[in-house]
């Protein structure tokens, strides 16, 4: 096996969400991959992806994994090569040759999400698809209150919509805040990983927070009754971005 | 004649260009404004923009012009009026009432352009529809100091494509200015009024410049040729962006 590690940028808006769907004629950011990479390599690749973002959500550092098989292109012109056939809302940003035991998502150590609140009172046709509009003035520094109650190892399940089962809610929630940059309000949150919808759900809650709905310490209670009934609305998925994949080792 | 002035931005990624065209099914900002006031004012609608922007160039502050004939909408009430019916990728920034005597073209005393060059190594899929990507170093001194050689009164015969005929080709470049913020270089065009593709050919010209296929001092040579077929090329209509209309009375 010769494992080539790729990071991938992408606009999601006219995707699928990240992961192929069988049984579906939707577009998928991993359709397109495995379709050019296949084109390359002259034989079907299968590609691994970090994060399973959501129709709408875009990356900037998502992170795929890939057997070359006999594909024998030097590990660093993968990304230019597939730049030359992607289309342009998707991007190679890198690609490194990765030992055979890494794989995108089991070896990730850590992924950073960004939600990005536009909190102008007029329309942008510019930021339109890339954050979510929120004309009301928030208030920053209540949100950033209430996100950091949730900082550390605690069962999300108040934060998580139904979706694939998994084996615990509990996850490790290692940095969470919330910027203002002029117009622009960013909540950047780092874990050891993500459930369903939870970025977007925590953006959503704070949101409220940000209203003045709730106060910054119901984002504890909200946590501790883990009833999803009580967190979000989830917002919307063009907001979010996966930022980037933290893995141990240096890869 | 009641006239409200608006100020409009829009993505221009969607549109045949800002000007309706008799004949053609091509969707138009102006076509879709005139639609939207048409519908709020009961009324048919005529509205006339300050810049013909083409196919695929954005606007930040196109100014257009109506008379609201007997619709008695408040001014100041018209953009968010519009706003609730406008597509997203337009949006009513301000309105207000302004003497019959002024039209947004034929009252302009000057307009600002800014082209926006994407100079990354990596293609960004964010960037792609608000910027043109030349993923080799440009020199942003020697297009600065390119771009200077223009300011002025000027016959700009050479940075013209054919198009409407005019009267004349002389125009006063008030102020130009090549500016990197990083990754992104932007130039920065001031003058009492443009040729069809005068922005575009400057930027593809200097765009030349800064990857040292021409010398700062060729612009001034171009310029006095006052030959199209030695300037350019055009540089895709993406990067370019109607950023402000100025009047001479504060309108």
């Amino acid at each position: 096996m010769r494992n080539i590690k790729v990071v991938v940028a992408y606009d999601g808006t006219c995707y699928h969400g990240f992961q192929e769907q069988r049984g579906t004629k939707f577009q998928t950011v991993q359709g397109v991959l495995e379709n050019r990479l296949s084109r390359l390599a002259g034989q079907e690749i299968k590609v691994f992806g970090a994060g399973r973002t959501d129709s709408g959500v875009h990356a900037r550092g998502q992170v795929i994994n890939f057997d070359a098989g006999d594909w024998r292109a030097p590990p660093e012109k993968v990304a230019p090569a597939l730049n030359s056939l992607l289309p342009r809302d998707i991007a190679a940003i890198s690609s490194i040759e990765v030992p055979a035991g890494f794989h995108a998502r089991f070896s990730a150590a850590a992924k950073t999400y960004c939600y990005t609140v536009y909190n102008g009172r007029v329309p942008s046709p510019f930021r339109r698809l890339y954050s979510y509009h929120v004309p009301r003035s928030l208030d920053v520094d209540a949100m950033g209150e209430g996100v950091k109650k949730l900082i550390g190892n605690h069962d999300f399940a108040a934060f998580r919509a139904l979706g694939t089962p998994v084996n615990t809610t509990v996850r490790c929630l290692m940095k969470a805040l919330v910027r203002r940059e002029g117009e622009i309000i960013r909540v950047e949150l780092k874990a050891d990983g993500f459930l369903y919808h939870m970025a977007r759900m925590i953006a959503g809650t704070l949101i409220r927070v940000g209203l003045g709905k709730l106060s910054p310490g119901d984002m504890e209670e909200i946590l501790e009754s883990k009833n999803s009934l009580l967190a979000g609305p989830t917002a919307p998925a063009r907001g979010l971005c996966l930022e980037s994949v933290e893995y141990g080792i240096n890869l």
